[in-house]
């Protein structure tokens, strides 16, 4: 029927190493009519303490994505069929002045999440975390949290900026965009600047699940706990791809040893399967530092699971 | 005695790192006069479908083998001292003309097949497993297949063409060269193209544990389950590098991410010590996208295991 | 005027580091209504006979291509204001089947080449050639030939292949497409088969310019002799990445040292304004081995001068 | 209180990207008066067998620990503030002279033993492992052996030589170094020379934990007979980071495929919390073989939690 | 005497390899009482266009100058024992506030100059220049400028921001820290955004040495031009390391094709001798695009020739 | 007839991609009955003052030298034809031991010499040079002496080693293995330890072309007045291939900027036909270093142009 969703050519007879600049050869926004769920870049990376290059994420994140082909069998669904899927390229974030690139990244969100639509952003880096909150509020009010990633990303500021890749979800409870209730770190290692580091997290309302309780609890545990504390309310989703260890995501700007295996962070996404996923994003993925595409491709798979969660609806 | 086979050179005198051309610098069969295990080179990979380069994999998987040593404390025995191997350096595939290509990979297993020899064969991409199985039915009939592959390799054509790195085990179901009751597909993984690969995939007669099986039931269950279905049939071992999670195998041509970890498929191989393995592959390793040998030395590494399975005999 | 041309986006309010598929940042085919000058990707390497890659190629120049503005200071003048240049996309080629690829290339080149329009090709590799000229005889009869290549690729057959990227410019003498009056190799050094190669290739009607006589003759005399040498006769300009030196360019299959510098490929493209360039190829860029987008770049750089050319007409 | 000690500038302050030379960028042992604990760097190896480049290392090392913060939340405890710890720089070893090389590194270590400070030695390669125990002896007598190693370095010789990175512990355990009820060789696993290298290891007294039993017994486990085999005897702490599988540590000259991952180990390291750890090293970093710093970064994160565990004392 | 300048140290006796963080294993500022040459780093890349990563050029173009020797055989002369020339560390510049950050520069660079010191700093990006411009104006005046970079870096803004790497040149003049008729810029090459980007440029009264004409006029008329044009102006000299061909410094964010190789800049450089340089620059190392430390080795040993003419004095 | 000497395999029928262990695919010596000419591998880097690695350069050389064909066009020969060429594999250097390692050298040397064969001997370090030139001495007496090198390899000792790749040639003069008036540095560029460098040098004899004196006087030159300079003396000629600047040859231990291309470096050679060469080696390609075979395929050129000159006698 015509009004089918369009998915990807055909790559029996359309080489997938064909230049594309879409996310899974997805068609773009120009294309169709009116996408359910929406792919989108920002590639912007000044809000970095240390490596940047993130910049560069969506173009590589997307080079990433050639390999993805129509159906999930961990979840038995066609994601590209299920509802229209489209990707809407990059929001053309001033690289010189986080103010205005985090109202740009709101301003295109808004326009899409206006519509009902849901929305899947390719970073760039954790700063633009908070624009798509903002943009979330307009829509659902408080949402729920998960987000999966090395650090805590709710110190308060570097250098005197509030507005940084280390401080987003402060920000974000400060404006009372979370449901403090249903907030969850998973994935965190490594050093702190300070023990009240985690004593102010936890007063903003946070659960922590760090990346040995991954281990030691098992996936299964994890997401179980996760689906029970979010409830039927609506969740966002934030992958730092340096949740992953270094090992699985070498091209990222803070890496910490000791994290989560590409497969163990698959298997708790597919397990939030019923969960509220009213939009999400990856970030951090820095290709100046990945290597054979090891990090672009496991945040592409990343990216296929949650697009497969939001085509599936609530 | 003179007639005990003849291993590597001793490292304490030469160095490992000097040149050498044969894996595990093992001697060449032009050395020994009738080996029982014989190391084949296929640098051929004109049937990917996404990354090329696996031509180059004889040539790094021998380089990543240097550093192998005469005894496998694992199994506890000298896999080279067991029987004489040898290499026998590289079949000169036609990189243009895949039908050719094929009919010089079987006429050359062929030629040691009927001496009763098992072969370790380095791909090359995973087009070349056909070849290898019409070689082998014309000793033993129906044999055992235990693939260890992302992907499930069943797949009818690409572009129109029927002999591709995606189909090698649906033209080997369709000639009859498998035993279909005791075909395995292990560490399967990521999108496929729609429900009716996996139905297709059944309907010849494979069992899959997938990469998420092999974690949730663990190495030592799914050899069981190899070993049980296997029985006393004699056994063609098939790995895919690409089985391993990319952090693991960057070097190859199509990677998923969440694969196993190397660790664990070593541990299934040598769990499967009692089943008659008659020959193996390892394929799709293209250096290109490899990192300081990483590929190529887990790809000798599990050489080392299969090297030593075959050497103990069934 | 609204039938002005267009071109690049701003890039003082769009990031050039965002995701986009087309060449220059320039529009596609779809966005415009007649272009004069039109880019064209070939994602095909099934005819090289070392290291395989090219099929990357395309998609890594385009993203080479980015940081390309509009004007042209040393040939004074704006590429894409002369004439609507666009980017069409890739040719689906089948990497399985080279007759069939040659078929979609010549097919694809034909219908932009009835309308007049210029194509500047971007490979996959040199085999491409063949088809390109094939479809440029329908329009222009014979073509003068400017080659740029380490290699003379006159060569007859690879294992019996006579379709291959070291035979393109035999087959189009032996189908006669080529000016042999007017057909140039310049650059070309390293080994060769025999001393028939040279003589075989004179008898062709080329010219010879070695990588060393660019060196010692200088880049304006060579250029000089060029244009003498082709006169008005429509000149295709074919491009082998591999005449720089590896230096400049090691993202390539077949690589020789002692090769030209960018800079004097550059200077000669330069000096050929005035000669009547119908169309060009830009091959053997395979990013598998590229470091940094050094090739990349360097490809970008020469696809503009030509695409300059190209756009001031003959 | 202004003899507390001195840690890391401020990072809020500082770029933590900003050059430096020290570990963590600690203060210099000239910069503070008595440190407690001393991080001392041996850019040696001329006793390696296949790979070498860990004379980088150090540098490496203290590359990757930039983004070490005060607080280990593991642990609970700020390392760099419950006793001074500095950075002492390299010893420079005699890249020509193995003897020279040893006698130096065991003087500048006996300069810091003998002032009841411990150390974390930055190798280099695992040859400098004998003299460091030389020096304990001097202060300690002989010491429990914690070895994480793909090896066992206890050959005895290699092209006749008896110092190399293969051998130190058998040269320990001659010069009556070791309490040889209580070492440890865990994660070893790949090929070995023959059966008598276990037997003869198993002479010396050390107990083996491989790869595979740190998978199937699990970090706790391991972690529990590690601590009730040391007791309360000085424990040191040898890590070669090729006890990670080349996925975590690709930057190094003898890489086994089968390895521990980055969190195993520092679970491990962690859990033995109470063991009296006088001194520790990390070798065999060879970063012409890292990617990303992944190697370096797991390293520095490594000796972060030994740094910790000295800083709280037994 | 003792009020010898101390240079590094002896090279036979402590290997060139170990851990250091100064530049050339120079003494620090906090190591000598008065240097009259000062190496400064400034680890900022927030002004960048496109590829970011330079806030690691100082550490690593530090790290690629260990192999340098105390004679210079090409200007026969000692420069470290003609003066005390010391490196003064990293200027801690705010990542996420461009005006902080230049004003950062700006004070610390004044607090050398107004010593009659001369500096030599390391970026960074192109930005900072116009910080150190302005300190010099201070202590100076105007000055000639000697601009070697493939960008006329005299745009006027990008998104809207009057201070990035692509604009420092045009606020220098603005601000009249520039001798208007003695600046050059060389080594200038690929496509600009208007006419009107020269047309400009050259009422600010710059003249353009383009990467042709080096290669057409040859270095020495190119020297002696510059020569004549500052005469016995004190001369600034900024060198964006991308004024090299990508051949010679992959490790840039804004590569252009077609540009220097190393030796022709290393002789125009040694070639101003008796030229009065007040102070100098090296910019864009950006190390993560950098292979082998070829960028890095490249801008060491141009910083050398810089330090050398500084020391000489005018 | 029989007795024609036996070159590479038909690479129209044998993929050139296939592993092989021999310099261009040549036969080794076992395969032969009387070589003319042999290469000869030297695994040894245990004389580095700096980056180690060389160990693994015959490989690597070997590896780069696949593509090399029968037929040499600018010295209008074929050089396999001429004489046989065969490939004597490696000596196995005790990697701990410089003196055992230099006799093992000498006498594997000395043993081809003997029968009148010339060496292309891969190193390796350059400490290699000096066995060589004493295997030279006992068939040759005193030879002249090409040294193509960014360093002079005259100094005395590196931590009072005598036997180091800094100072093969001081050994030599010592020895008086050399003919005093006819020996050249060529290419030597960069800082030194001191003036006394360069006067002690003179005093062995040595005349200096630096690498600028190439650029300024070029190759034609400076081939000349190598050839009038060496006479009918036996030539030895030993081409450290840090001799090309870092951009032709980034794998190696102690690049300097600013050295010739590999274009400049072929032309020299080749201009050197009728110049007796008795020997030749090429050293220090040390392949972690190197970049898409970029280093190992300008060694395997620079070795091919140097058999050729063999095989053509004098």
């Amino acid at each position: 029927m015509s009004n089918d969703p369009i998915g990807p050519p055909d790559a029996f007879a359309n080489p997938r190493f064909a230049t594309s600049a879409t996310f899974a050869r997805l068609p773009s926004t120009s294309e169709v009519s009116n996408p359910k769920v929406v792919v989108l870049g920002v590639p912007f990376d000044s809000g970095v303490s240390y490596r940047p290059g993130a910049r560069f994420g969506p173009t590589s994140i997307r080079q990433g994505s050639k390999l993805l082909r129509p159906y999930n069998p961990a979840l038995e669904t066609y994601p590209f069929a299920n509802v229209q899927v489209a990707d809407d390229g990059d929001v053309p974030a001033n690289p010189f002045n986080i103010a205005e690139a985090l109202d740009a990244v709101e301003s295109r969100a808004s326009s899409h999440l206006e519509k009902g639509r849901k929305l899947l952003t390719l970073g760039g880096d954790h700063t633009i975390a908070l624009p798509l909150l903002r943009a979330l509020g307009k829509s659902y009010g408080k949402v729920a949290l998960l987000h999966f990633d090395a650090h805590l990303d709710t110190w308060d500021t570097y250098f005197g900026e509030p507005y940084t890749h280390g401080t987003p979800f402060r920000r974000a409870f400060e404006e009372q965009l979370l449901e403090s209730e249903a907030c969850f770190h998973v994935g965190t290692r490594g050093s702190l600047y300070g023990a009240s580091d985690l004593a102010q997290d936890k007063s903003f309302g946070f659960e922590i699940m760090t990346s040995d309780d991954v281990a030691n609890l098992g996936w299964k545990e994890c997401a179980s706990r996760i689906s029970a504390g979010v409830g039927d309310k609506p969740l966002y989703v934030s992958i730092d791809i340096d949740v992953l260890d270094p090992a699985f995501a070498p091209g990222t700007g803070t890496p910490e040893a000791g994290g989560l295996s590409s497969r163990e962070l698959l298997q708790i996404l597919r397990a939030l399967r019923g969960v509220d996923i009213v939009s999400a994003d990856i970030v951090e993925v820095a290709p100046a530092y990945d290597h054979a595409e090891v990090t672009s491709i496991a945040a592409a798979h990343l990216g296929y699971e949650l697009l497969t969660l939001m085509s599936l609806g609530s």
